[in-house]
């Protein structure tokens, strides 16, 4: 049958679903109003895909510090979806891959994706993809212009496809012209103020309340007046 | 006989009636005057390629800001020259072929194309076909040098061609001193005003009073005293 | 006999006085007093190269803005030596060379020449030739360097060889410390008054009076009081 | 049995105890409090690495001026670990080495390490292993992306890895967008006082105090009211 | 006998009488007294070559500008030693050749400068042998550092060696770290007054005074109250 | 016996103490007592060399202006520490090699040197071994790296290694994070009054009175109110 056939397709060639919770081993904390808000961003270009009679390509960039959950919340939306293809390029599948094999592997990857009548893939950390360092700065061109061109380019017909792309340097992408590439523009922040660092201690279980004073004690000694700014990885690094 | 020849040439190598349509899924909307005016310079241009007898080559490039339809218009003035032969020099079709390879194949379009007696050759979107990157900047030199003789090279004996190429980075072309390799510049604008944006709304009858309502106020939210500056591209997708 | 047998090195490696005619389609029109000066220079050149007992190589370079002339000139100059063998470099022969092949091409244009006891060479569009890009900048060394040795290279003994090269980039060359590699310079100017535009109209015999009325109020009306200053590439695109 | 199996491994592709020592040929010197505040930094990591549920990666990074015991401390901080299985990536190692050779290397390095259950690697001399100079800058970019991803990417399955790293360019790592890179960072500093030399001398046991207070003096004159600001391993090298 | 085996060396690999001869075709015309010094301080340098016990080899550098008889002088030089093996690497004998061809090419040129005892190299148009261009700027680093190291290399055992360079870009070489690699610097000038170029004309014999007088005028009319600045070069031109 | 297979060694690979002498065909003449104390810093190393426990490695740099003595100095040194194995790596034995082959050849002669107990190594003018030229820069980044690496490295269990390094760029090296490298750097300085100036003459033995005196007054002329700067390879040269 039909379905049948689709979750072979997943299995062959997509990410299995464990893979994806790898991404997200505290699930999604909804730490603060905005997080819940790009839950339902998701939702909505998720119907949008599906519905559309024009715009069967979709395409969200996920732009936010290090470490401030950008790979998690890529990985929940791609879930959420329920779609019966999922991919995700990610630098740690490519690593020390030569430039050819990664054009390959990516090329792939763009094929794979157009065989499900309806797919989502994750494009994560382009910066790391494209083999990007400030110093130079360098990158592969080859990289950046194969994804540039397959970010826009209409999927065969009958295909719809969602990409979700992440990186932490929103502003290279902008230097490179690469913006408009994308239908859409989230930004995912850094925890930025003690309330919402409570709700992911609370969230997460770990704490007690003793514990928890003694890090927020630590945090408020580390930054006496400075503004609130500290990233999900580190504050889940903290509870340990 | 002669006709029949001739379509042959074009099933075998050219770009077919229905792949131009795809890049004007809505047609050609006249949301402003100047969209009229421009397909009318297209009519004009067709005129001197077919009649003059001493300029075979007539080359316009259609720039403007990303997603205000270049790629939509060049498909639409070449349909509108009925020439017998219509090519088309698209990243897409390049994506993922190394320099050599692209080489190849647009050295192979011009041979083409040189075939017909009279044809047209878009070239869309000149700065991917080169690998453009503002960053560094990078680009392919061989092949841009090849687009540039090529833009300018009579072409043989009893031979006319119209060339559509377009760029959304004008500065670059002219940086590039590649302004002079075209015989036309043919600017195209974003929706500059609500009515423009109205326009377009009544021609593709995708919404009904009141979710016309609904997005006029978002934009104007968005950009409460600010210049009025929409690509149609974003515009349709609002529709959706 | 020898003229005989020197009819047949140029049958098989040089270039046929039509492929020169075809550079200046309207032959050469003296539209201004200039034009027919450089004309005169060339005559002096030829006598040069023909009578001295020292200076077996002269090379010119002519320079001028793009559209200007520059090649049909050349080509003219070329025609009116009436020497033996004619060469000619150009972009258009070389296009989509591999580096290697033009350094080929160019070495055998050279040796070709070296066997007539009186040539002369036209090196058209030199940026061209070294694939040369201003953003970078970028260009093909190699060649570059070729060309600058050969430009001042003595001819073997008992030959005598003129070299006309053009160019758009005056100041690029200047930059490359090639200027002392040319015996003398050429500008070539753009038509710099209405009276010069109406000499191409009358040579050229394609307007009546109604139409050359209607086009110089179109460039009145361009360039209320700017200086006038069109190349004769735009005027004779006009005339169609 | 379980850990002869592990001590193979070790002895096949690990670093040697010997090895390690070979780093500290006088041991760790506590010259000052803050040298053995490091060394308990390194046991919390350590505890870090083997019971956290979530946290299998920790990541550290020592840096400071040339000489200043990054790489004796490294050393001795892998030691205290206690792990079954340490390995090194250095420099020497790698020395003479090609870049795909590199490459290679490095990546069985990380191989190996996932073997083994719970483990140390230590990178010893980052902008030394990715051929780093300042002049240019140029360095192996395909080396340095490597080690980015591999230093943040999550070991498989219930395996455990602590990464202590080293440089003495700490500004290189930030202005590489690396440091986000490592958990923690450790700051190795130099003697900054005398008594930190005394110590250094006293715990040696080279010197009597004649000798002493000859280099002493020596110091005071090179540098008569600077800062005292000397490396350890010059302050090792005058006990010659 | 020995000096018959010279002379066959010579005939093998050296560069013959006629050749250097060919380099100036008017021989040396001493029309400043400055020319005549130089020749001069040839003679010198030939003494200082063939009797010092210490210094086997001396090495000039004739700079000036383009045209000024830089190669003139250099083959004068040479000639002037009697040395019985001459040698000459010039851009002329290596134009077309690959990078490796060239190293090659020069290597053997030192290789027979080794073999004969003593001996006479000129290295003409030291930028064009490395292929230098002032845009980017690019040379052939490889080809340099053979020249800076062979232009200070001690000859071997019982050899002396002369070499005479020349350029017209001294700066580049005092950029390049380069003049330290000779023993003396020759600077060679243009023409500086009327006077020396009436000395040209009077000894090359070419014009009557009317002719004199003409071109003088020419020259005063382009260069009113200008310096006088004319090479040699030109001068000869003017002459035909 | 062991010492007769130590000279064998040597024979094999080494250099010869004639190879030595040459580099200093005058010997060393102590012109200034600054000479003196460079070669009695030389025999401190050299007993530090033998004798330390821990420091089996010493690298000094020397560093001076072109033709101050660097090399004379660095072959004395050398010969002076009666090592049974002295090994020297200059752009002169590695001319016209090309990258790859340096490499081996820099990577073999470590290897010869750790063979010994007791070596010395000679790095001639380590910016021309780089390859290195101020315009670009460029340099061999690969033998760069080669060399910092084994500048530092520790040498094998019971080998002891003197390094003496020359080089006329101090900054580059200082630009290149270079210094840290080495142990020691000792500064080479020009002849800086007359006084010295005759020293050489005296110790040289050259001159008479006569000459002398001639000498002088034109060094004096050149350089009238001027620093006396000059080196003694020019002062040298003049003798003849
Ligand atoms: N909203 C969230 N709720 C629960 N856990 C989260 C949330 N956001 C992030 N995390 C967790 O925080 C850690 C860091 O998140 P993640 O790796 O997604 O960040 P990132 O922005 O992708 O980082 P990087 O910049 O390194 O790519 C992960 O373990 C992730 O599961
Ligand atoms: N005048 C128009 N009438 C109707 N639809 C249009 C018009 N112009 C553009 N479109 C549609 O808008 C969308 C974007 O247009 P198009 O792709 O041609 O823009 P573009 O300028 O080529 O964009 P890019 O900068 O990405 O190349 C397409 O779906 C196209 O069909
Ligand atoms: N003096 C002239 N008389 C008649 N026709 C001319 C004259 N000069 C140029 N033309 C014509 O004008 C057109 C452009 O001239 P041409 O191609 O020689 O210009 P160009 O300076 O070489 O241009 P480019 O900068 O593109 O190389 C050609 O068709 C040529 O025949
Ligand atoms: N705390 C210490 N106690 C004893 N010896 C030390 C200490 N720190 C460093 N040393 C010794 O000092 C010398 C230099 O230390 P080490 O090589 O670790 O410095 P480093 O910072 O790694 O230098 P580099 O910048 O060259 O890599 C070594 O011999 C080392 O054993
Ligand atoms: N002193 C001189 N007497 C007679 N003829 C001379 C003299 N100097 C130069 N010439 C002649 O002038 C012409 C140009 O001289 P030459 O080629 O040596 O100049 P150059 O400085 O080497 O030029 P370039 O910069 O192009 O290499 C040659 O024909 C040469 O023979
Ligand atoms: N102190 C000295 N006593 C006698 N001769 C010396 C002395 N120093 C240098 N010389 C001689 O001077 C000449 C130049 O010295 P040397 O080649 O060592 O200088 P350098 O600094 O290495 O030069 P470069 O910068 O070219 O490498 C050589 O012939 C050398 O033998
Ligand atoms: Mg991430
Ligand atoms: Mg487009
Ligand atoms: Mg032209
Ligand atoms: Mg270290
Ligand atoms: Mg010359
Ligand atoms: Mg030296």
């Amino acid at each position: 049958d039909f379905l049948g056939a689709l979750s072979e397709v997943k299995a062959a060639f997509g990410v299995s679903d464990q893979d994806l919770n790898q991404c997200m081993p505290f699930g999604i904390i909804g730490f603060s109003p905005y997080i819940n808000e790009i839950m339902k961003m998701g939702k909505a270009l998720t119907q949008q895909v599906k519905t559309t009679e024009t715009e069967k390509l979709v395409s969200v960039l996920l732009h936010g510090p290090p470490g401030s959950g950008k790979t998690a919340l890529a990985a929940a939306l791609a879930l959420n979806t329920e779609f019966p293809f999922i991919k995700m390029l990610s630098p740690e599948a490519m690593v020390g891959m030569s430039e050819p094999a990664r054009i390959q592997y990516i090329d792939n990857a763009f094929r794979d994706v157009y065989k499900s009548p309806l797919s989502v893939l994750v494009v994560d950390n382009i910066e790391r993809i494209i083999n990007y360092v400030p110093i130079g700065p360098r990158f592969s061109n080859d990289i950046l212009q194969l994804l540039l061109v397959n970010l826009t380019r209409k999927p065969p017909h009958d295909r719809r496809l969602l990409i979700i792309s992440t990186t932490s340097d929103y502003r290279l992408l902008e230097q490179m012209n690469a913006l408009p590439c994308f239908t859409k523009e989230i930004a995912v922040p850094n925890l930025s103020d003690l309330s919402e660092f409570y709700n992911v201690m609370d969230e997460s279980n770990f704490l007690n309340d003793a514990e928890r004073e003694k890090i927020i004690n630590t945090l408020q000694h580390d930054n006496p007046q400075g503004r609130f700014n500290l990233s999900v990885k580190k504050a889940l690094g903290h509870l340990d």
